[in-house]
């Protein structure tokens, strides 16, 4: 048993309900549901009903039928695995309608277990030399291309000023471009890129796999020469970004991104607000970069919603390090003026399968968004 | 390059949209989405355009609204790993309102790259020696407990003629019973019991923490004694089910938990079918027993729904060995009947908290389950 001095962690819920008495209820619920999940009457008194069982707050209300209630967790009811502190944040409570997670404040203790983000902002801007202004960061893609010809685009980009190179999520390990052999030909092209150009540019490595070969595939492409990793926590589980993120011998930074989470965020009363899922969420795990869908795009994120995500990552007061966040989708030379307004300074620009079509001058097209940004940010 | 005589697979998605023009054109932006993730003009002829984009069939229109289209795709936008296959299905896709998945045809290829469960219905019967009736799985809780507390819960569950020791979702590596020393008291607890009462029970551990620890805690466990492994896809991944179900050494059954999935099920128009996301995805990973809320408990599935996620489970016709479908919560021995009834004679009952107001006689509660859905069975 420990306890004494630990500081309690809370989850902000809003629930829906008819009335204040049944949203208490509910919160009752949530509080037993997330952690020993028993029947109330057979709780043992003592430590288990004094300490594990969640704790509810008062709750507040909101619109018509809406209410925010806050429940305290015991950091015993998680010990030190990431995937049991969303366990208790919203385990079985995602399988019963009418509740969203909208806050997380993670206290002392968690805080001390969960450091987040290792390089952060500042760490970033560092490794890529790009002090101020937005980051660009042009796609490799299409997926059946071959790793030469992944490795040509991105020696290109380079050249043309890009400071992430980001895998496309959809590269795993197909045969027509395995892991290992893609990944050695973009890393050695951005390291050639960089050294001929003067560049700092960084490749984000998309990391697929089994769990027990995703931290060896990291190493690999670190040995390769690869400035970052993406990883996708919707298919892989948010451990193996903590995993990396707390390892002294990896010391890369992390780029998330948001395939197979969309259900979370897209309904109105289950899963967690945007700014959970694609900023607290990211940044506890240790992200340092998160990916989501532009305004604008083909996946009809508001405006709102997209500046939340940005606020949630790069909020002061949140957990650890601010990170970058990343929109990407619809972003063009014409809509730059536009994004930096809305995104300001500190984000990464994914730049996607656009650019293609500037074929053997790509490097331009990525030069002419470098150019529109800077000179958006002049104007803001 | 690979290709020639591959078979391509099928996911069948349900587009919410204005008319059958609207939804074909979906139809052909998921086929891209999913896959080459490019604007349709810059799509590299030849194999990335004949075989790596997805192809759109004929699409079929429901109620008002709602049309059903199958896309086909290459196994070589897969290769061989799972987190791609569902990367493919519903990566991005996930992230766009108005398309859900309801079905998944695998073909040849992908259905002899992905084996699907080990043990089935039958292996698991073989290994419980329950060759006929429903298995009964008390659940070992709380939460706060010490390891000897679960392990005495255990050996009197056994004693009472439990099938299968589950451990609660809920317990992971906290302070109070850390897992090595939980895992190692329980199955002793559960072989001890099986000795003295002449029983074939099987504990199923909870398998959690960071990614390269899990492989290595699931042979703990078989060490230990565990007749099987509880995992959690929801926030493990899915790629861990295949990895232990695809293990020549590792050998035991799994059991899959739906802890963090719930949004992919309850909106109506995003995320998958019931079916889908506690059927067939469980059995495309190689789950033996896919647990998911029963019908009348706290999570508001219908009947409807959990008897399509139970066709799902046991459909003769699906991919691999048929599963035990395990509906948690809302069992007692005044509903078996009813349950006998709804789910037939290849099911798992979970028997949750309620089972500790029987306190020292707990046991005497598993043995009325078990005659109470004997008998039911005989009238049925």
């Amino acid at each position: 048993m420990t306890a004494g001095a630990q500081e309690r962690f809370r989850v902000f819920y809003r629930i829906f309900a008819d009335s204040a008495a049944q949203a208490i209820r509910r919160a009752h619920d949530i509080a037993i549901e997330q952690t020993v999940e028993v029947p109330a009457d057979v709780v043992p008194e003592g430590f288990i009903a004094d300490e594990i069982v969640g704790q509810v707050g008062r709750a507040e209300m909101g619109e018509r039928g809406v209410f925010d209630v806050a429940i305290s967790y015991s950091p015993d009811s998680v010990g030190s695995e990431l995937g049991q502190l969303l366990n208790v944040i919203f385990g079985n409570s995602s399988i019963q309608l009418g509740i969203k997670v909208i806050g997380f404040e993670p206290g002392a203790t968690i805080s001390g277990r969960f450091a987040g983000p290792r390089f952060g902002i500042d760490g970033v801007r560092a490794r890529a030399n790009r002090p101020k202004g937005g980051l660009i960061s042009p796609v490799i893609k299409p997926q059946g291309s071959t790793a030469q010809q992944f490795a040509d685009i991105a020696f290109r980009c380079v050249a043309g000023g890009a400071d992430i190179i980001k895998d496309d999520h959809g590269l795993a390990d197909q045969p027509m471009a395995p892991f290992r052999e893609r990944t050695e030909a973009i890393a050695g092209a951005v390291a050639r890129a960089n050294a001929e150009f003067g560049m700092s540019a960084l490749h984000f490595a998309n990391i697929t796999g089994r769990p027990d070969q995703l931290v060896e595939r990291a190493f690999f492409a670190k040995q390769a020469g690869a400035g970052g990793v993406l990883l996708m926590p919707g298919l892989l589980g948010f451990e193996i970004v903590h995993r990396l993120a707390t390892d002294p011998d990896f010391d890369l930074p992390i780029m998330t991104h948001p395939s197979f989470t969309g259900p979370f965020v897209l309904s109105p009363d289950t899963g967690l607000t945007h700014a959970m899922m694609y900023g607290t969420l990211q940044r506890l795990a240790g992200s340092d970069i998160s990916v989501f869908p532009n305004v604008g795009g083909r996946f009809g994120f508001s405006a709102e919603e997209c500046v939340s995500i940005a606020d949630a990552c790069r909020d002061p007061e949140g957990m650890g390090k601010s990170i970058f966040p990343s929109p990407g989708g619809g972003m063009s030379v014409d809509r730059a003026a536009d994004m930096v307004a809305m995104y300001g300074d500190d984000v990464v620009y994914l730049i996607g399968g656009s650019l293609l079509r500037h074929g053997d001058r790509i490097g331009d097209a990525v030069a002419a968004m470098r150019q529109a940004v800077d000179a958006a940010a002049r104007v803001v």
